[in-house]
């Protein structure tokens, strides 16, 4: 049984085959490869893009989505093994991951970082836990780790613009918030470009390090690739001769956070034309969205030139739309 | 690229398009003419019969409705241009809405008055903005200042009762109510019944007048059918010899707002079967729900031979039956 | 025209027609006998297996479900006739059910008990109120006084465990929980247990008898099967030599409740190994879902070789899908 709920699953040549598809039949009328399939989606978070674009997926393939917002309108869900669930939990995974597995072809999850520690955003407990006890294929729609869905729609937005991602220089550069975010965007993208062959450059401040065992799988996808992945500490070098800038704000690394790192600091580190002056002349720039306007980006990139946000936006419909097709069919 | 945001996108001669197709298709079986269409919904405010009857619309067309409720499951929407988006709205509508554009064929956008001011109101800035950045058709589903489905819905109800409006008396009365309301289903009803040629009283007390320019956009409509809008300050002298009356509450003037008015006085405004008597023996009764029972309107007419309120709601799904239609086909 | 709001609007007949027909579709593939139909679910309390699973017969079938949680993203339903409507309530059900009524084939509701009185729950004040106001089929997705779909599905797993069910010892035990729960599920257990002739031992501790006219009605039914209903004040008797456990928590009767009797004294009552042994040797375990592990029932029975509670679950969408064949077509 094909699961699609971290990067790994795929590996390259999976992510080749996905992307291939998904750029092929983005021009052509709506396949319908989905008849009479159902996709059951649970989402423990906020979504708009997600929600809108795998239902479409799902519709315009001739299936059906069943949307469950867990919390809202349904039970909270218990993920503890051996829990004596005598709290706000009134359902435990073991019992709702197998029953929807029985009403679904293919379940998606959205279930959050909960920002306490990056070893338990690599753990993902809960989206592994749907994998564990779900009798059909899951596919992540955000977990902790990562967001696969969103790097591979970001990598056909970087191809449909350069062609070729082989040595292709792009930087995923730290963008500053309000308040400390999740990890899985920023993982996914190096990942995801690992897997394509970019030359990734990571730009953060001090104390916002991506988890160690992300960077060690990136690098060994790079490595396998023939390219490298270098990080830097201050923003100008790495955006320096960029042709892909992705800006995304996360929190600090676990130590910096207990440490007292604080994400709004740093604020020249939102993006501006300044700094994609110092890019490519042809140089595009990538956000996942919602994005701050002004905070983490000025209104000046993305109502400007350089940004593809939207038609990475649309990119999720077409790489779900071909992931499904890898899955089901 | 059509869009049906307000009555003036529309005009006499789509107004009587779509009112004829409307009844042309209630007796018959569905017509597929939605087929493999999407409908993206995004309310800001609370519905039953809009929901419900656009999803309705969609399935039996063929097509497929996406539910999005804004700030409920999904992201708070930022609509201020320049916002530094720094609080608790973390997706701007320049994102929202083109992206959205890139999942369906047309939008549809509930999103309320603010209650502030009448200018405000007609200035119907979320509306606007959906329309500004939709590259596909946007529907109201009702906003600040008008909703226009429910005026198609309250003239296609009157012509089923009296096949012509052409100078038929009909009276919009304001009733009483726990709170403000929005003035979008009154002004939506003077424009529309305006553009079919009624001859239209509308009563208020002093202090609710609804805004000069809805006034004088229902004058210029009322002047091209060749009839009049004449506008009372008590109640019995508009609804004698009335054939359909049209109930609803509604908030005072900007103005009288400020200088206290409240929408808790007046309660002989209160419908009563009293006030249906002064009408046309034949008169209907005409709300678009939902309605308080026993503030707005007495039990007596909601549940007497007046009362024509269920298939004036019935009829929400026929006109936006050819609505689409008109807009996708 | 046909409902099924009540244990007592199917019968022994038609709940024989219900399960063989879903038994039969169970292993082919899905028939697309509900094409063009839509189902009209309206919530007013959460739901995870019921919505999923109606929503999954619906697109199986070909047709569509249109879900409403009631209170959340749209209106309060006022129920109460005569009800002067100034408080929170600003839609009343003669309006919503009639109204829903116009745009669906067939409604469905979910009320859950008030947990004020027994009789309130007897009396089963919203769901009569959307059969008597609405236009089409009315379907209970649990309410004060039953869950019909519920028992259907109970009863359906036992006769694939044992083929056949007349004079088959079950049992059906109170359960301990962390506050009251409706008797909606024990009652509709007993109700269909004996409509399909089991030999039912119910246990409970002393204050959380059923209701009078449940047992009455329940008597009746085993009556007319040839069999008989025995009430047991301790566990392990009414366990000993069963074929199928059911365990499920309820609250005390009314009397019982107001004199003081506490869901969480009885803890002996949840359910293990244990008391699992005392059974048949090939006996199985139900539970209606969502179940709080390790407060209602041991892990090691949910866990263990004896539990049917996904099979039981899953059966939701077969004994939903054979009932709207039934009512539908």
């Amino acid at each position: 049984m094909k699961h699609a709920t971290h990067i790994s699953d795929l590996g390259p040549e999976v992510i080749e085959q996905i992307l291939a598809r998904a750029k092929e039949w983005k021009g052509q009328p709506h396949p319908k490869h989905l008849r009479d399939k159902i996709l059951g989606m649970i989402f423990f978070n906020p979504s708009l893009r997600t929600r809108a674009s795998f239902e479409a997926v799902m519709a315009r393939g001739g299936g059906h989505a069943i949307v469950i917002e867990a919390g809202s309108g349904t039970w909270k869900l218990e993920d503890r093994v051996g829990a004596i669930m005598n709290a706000d939990r009134p359902e435990h995974l073991k019992e709702a991951v197998p029953v929807m597995s029985r009403y679904v072809d293919v379940l998606a999850v959205r279930s959050f970082s909960r920002l306490t520690s990056d070893e338990d955003d690599n753990a993902d407990a809960v989206l592994r836990s749907f994998q564990k006890y779900a009798a059909v294929p899951v596919v992540s729609m955000e977990s902790a780790r990562e967001h696969p869905c969103q790097g591979l729609a970001d990598l056909m937005t970087i191809e449909e613009c350069f062609g070729i991602t082989k040595s292709l220089p792009v930087t995923l550069t730290w963008a500053p918030h309000i308040m400390p975010l999740p990890k899985a965007v920023p993982n996914s993208f190096l990942l995801t470009a690992a897997a394509r062959g970019c030359d990734i450059r990571v730009a953060h401040p001090p104390g916002f390090e991506l988890h160690d065992e992300i960077r060690a799988e990136a690098e060994a996808l790079a490595k396998n690739a023939g390219v490298k992945i270098s990080y830097f500490r201050e923003q100008d070098s790495a955006l320096t001769g960029a042709r892909a800038i992705y800006a995304k704000a996360w929190g600090p690394a676990t130590a910096s956070r207990l440490s007292g790192e604080s994400v709004t600091q740093h604020n020249d580190w939102m993006m501006t034309a300044r700094q994609m002056n110092l890019a490519a002349p042809d140089a595009i720039f990538l956000h996942c969205l919602p994005v701050r306007r002004n905070v983490e980006v000025a209104d000046e990139i993305l109502d400007g030139r350089w940004s593809r946000v939207i038609d990475q936006a649309e990119n999720r419909f077409h790489v779900q739309r071909a992931l499904l097709d890898w899955i089901l069919n």
